[in-house]
């Protein structure tokens, strides 16, 4: 018999209300011919709650301890929905990480899994009943309560997925599907029957929010078919998967615009071995997160400039690590644009088609839109422009290459 | 190195400042050269709250899942703990019931403890950590986790000092000890320094509500010294215990009321072998609780009047179901007097002395006060009155006992 995995995300079960809509999705599957097994995240705003709560106590609480208070949210859940389930006739049964052996490493907040005991859920498929099983958690080999991080119950789903050798893994999100671009900017934007993982990996990393790059890694290694769907409608959502079907003629699969960026520029940096090595290992120790990174020799490759980008919140921050470094290394001066977005275009047709770059540049130079840097990968290009050309930048280009059709 | 149990209940861990307070008196034990486990229940309302929730998915939620979801806010308690003992610089570990092999029958919502693995208790305290275990909760051998029921934090912690073979097993509360009386009815009531565990079950059983009676009969059969005292002062409160020191001169140990009660009187039924068996079944049937009964036989024991007491919200209940058995068994009339209450006194020396019975009615009779039932065991004799006169009754009987002194 067939198996699915449902993962339903917080706000799929903020009240009682909602985790019945999710039991009766589950029933129904279940109805359909299929083994259910459920995954659930934390009610609502639980976990934020229960952030605050640790915080009052301990400004710097012990991540174990973090872990043992944390988990309690998706176990709230699970029970819960077990309960809605029975109320409706049906047989469920609820499971926390620990309890079907979903073990990980001991790296506390962020553990990773190593295995599931697959064959303890399936003997509970075969009685008929629902299983449900707490996502985000899991436990050490010598017991102690861990969790998976952000986006950790996707993470469970698609990792579920992967043991029992599911059929299909279901995300049931507020969205209907993964978008060719934002629709609250283009609102030509189209609902994508399906993506590849790669790209979806782009554009999970390029802001698009469906879903973690952590769980489409996992989906990715390990082929399990997601579907991106919405808890709100029966209607097929976005099919994430290794190969598309018609992959060869699309070329550029979505667009996206990441703002409030700002582009830190060190100018007439010493081009010799070692000296970026050196740059970024002291910005990581500052704890700014780095987005791009650009180098341009000149001066027959005497010096450099680097130029590289971060999150607004962290610019001043960045100017700061940047004139430490200017005075230690000795290099003349530190530039700082705090109205930088970027624009990306993603598609794994890319590979194969050339002058996508080129049609890229062009759209935005007719849109009178300056490009500032360029940033390329195997499927993504990237250019930073003026924040404010970013939402014109992205319908141009989304029209430039026949994504609304 | 002597090991103490300290448990705290709700009302002691309700916010971030009362989780500290516990913690600095947790860490005071330890600086005093003990081994500290603590045991801790839900925070303030929190069960209260989880019940609300899953009647709200489910009016007759299946008792695993209610399990499932309850223990989650003793779990929620144990990880603030460790986090607020960590934050003054000690070291300190959670354990949630399971973890900790708290392994209980399958009893869902008020499992029995079978037993604890001490040895991975004694490993941390060992290593020098305060070791915080979620009250309330266990787990069967085959992993699902279980609750003990009301008053299942009192049981953990009795459990626990019993397992590690703690020298004192201490209960904060907030009040400071266990009272000759209810202070709010007698000003003169007087905090005792020491009572047995048999005369705590019966002032349990007669509504003192500092502790359950299960934990009291755990404490009673592992010898388990048990203080109970407040989380606010450093009162020495009362110990519970096999024997006290001065029992030969203390008679009477305390006096209780219990008020809203109902009394049904079953008049003229037919003295016969099984008929007293088969009318408590019919009630017990009926779900009715009963306190007392009392059974009169006359007309040369051809009859007997059957009263029995029960909670005036029972009181309508038990009037239906007497007059059911009145039909089938064929007897005169029901009875029902909702104006109830029943004064009792408690002592183990009254096993060795005579009299005592005596003396109370005496001092009842002085004090006006009508004697309608009486009821007697080993160490309590109990009285049934009106009502009205509760009050006045239970302030004689503390005085003509001395209990002020």
């Amino acid at each position: 018999m067939s198996i699915v995995v449902q993962k339903f995300g917080g706000s799929s079960v903020a009240d009682a209300e909602k985790i019945h809509r999710a039991a009766r999705r589950a029933i129904k599957t279940k109805l359909d011919g299929h083994q259910v097994v459920m995954t659930v995240s934390a009610m609502g705003k639980t976990t934020d709650k229960l952030v605050a709560l640790a915080n009052e106590v301990n400004p710097n609480p012990p991540r174990r301890e973090m872990d043992m208070l944390l988990t309690t949210g998706e176990q709230v859940s699970i029970s819960l929905m077990a309960m809605a389930i029975e109320a409706s006739g049906h047989e469920a049964i609820s499971f926390t990480g620990g309890q079907i052996g979903m073990l990980t490493d001991d790296s506390h907040t962020k553990a990773r899994i190593h295995s599931i005991d697959a064959e303890r859920i399936k003997r509970e498929l075969d009685a008929g009943k629902i299983v449900i099983i707490a996502g985000f958690q899991g436990v050490t080999e010598h017991g102690a309560i861990t969790t998976l991080g952000r986006g950790g119950s996707d993470t469970t789903a698609v990792a579920l997925a992967a043991a029992l050798k599911a059929d299909s893994c279901e995300i049931y999100t507020d969205v209907d599907g993964v978008y060719t671009t934002d629709p609250r900017i283009v609102p030509q934007a189209r609902k994508m029957d399906e993506i590849t993982y790669d790209e979806m990996l782009e554009l999970a990393s390029l802001g698009a929010k469906v879903m973690h790059s952590r769980s489409i890694e996992f989906g990715k290694k390990y082929n399990v078919p997601i579907h991106v769907r919405s808890s709100l409608t029966d209607t097929k959502g976005t099919m994430i998967v290794a190969e598309t079907t018609g992959m060869e003629g699309i070329v550029v699969r979505g667009v996206t615009l990441k703002r409030d960026l700002a582009r830190v520029v060190l100018i007439g940096v010493p081009n010799k071995p070692g000296i970026a090595a050196r740059i970024f290992a002291h910005v990581a120790k500052h704890k700014i997160v780095v987005d791009d990174i650009i180098q341009n020799v000149y001066d027959q490759g005497q010096v450099a400039n680097i130029s590289f980008t971060t999150s607004l919140g962290d610019a001043k921050e960045a100017v700061a690590c940047g004139e430490e470094l200017a005075k230690e290394i000795g290099f003349k001066q530190v530039e700082l644009d705090e109205n930088v977005a970027k624009v990306s275009i993603v598609g794994i047709g890319m590979k194969t088609h050339t002058g996508v770059a080129a049609q890229m540049f062009n759209a935005l130079s007719e849109a009178k839109v300056n490009i500032q840097n360029i940033n390329t990968s195997e499927i993504v290009i990237s250019c930073l422009i003026d924040q404010k050309d970013g939402e014109h930048a992205l319908q141009t280009l989304h029209a430039a290459f026949d994504l609304d059709k």
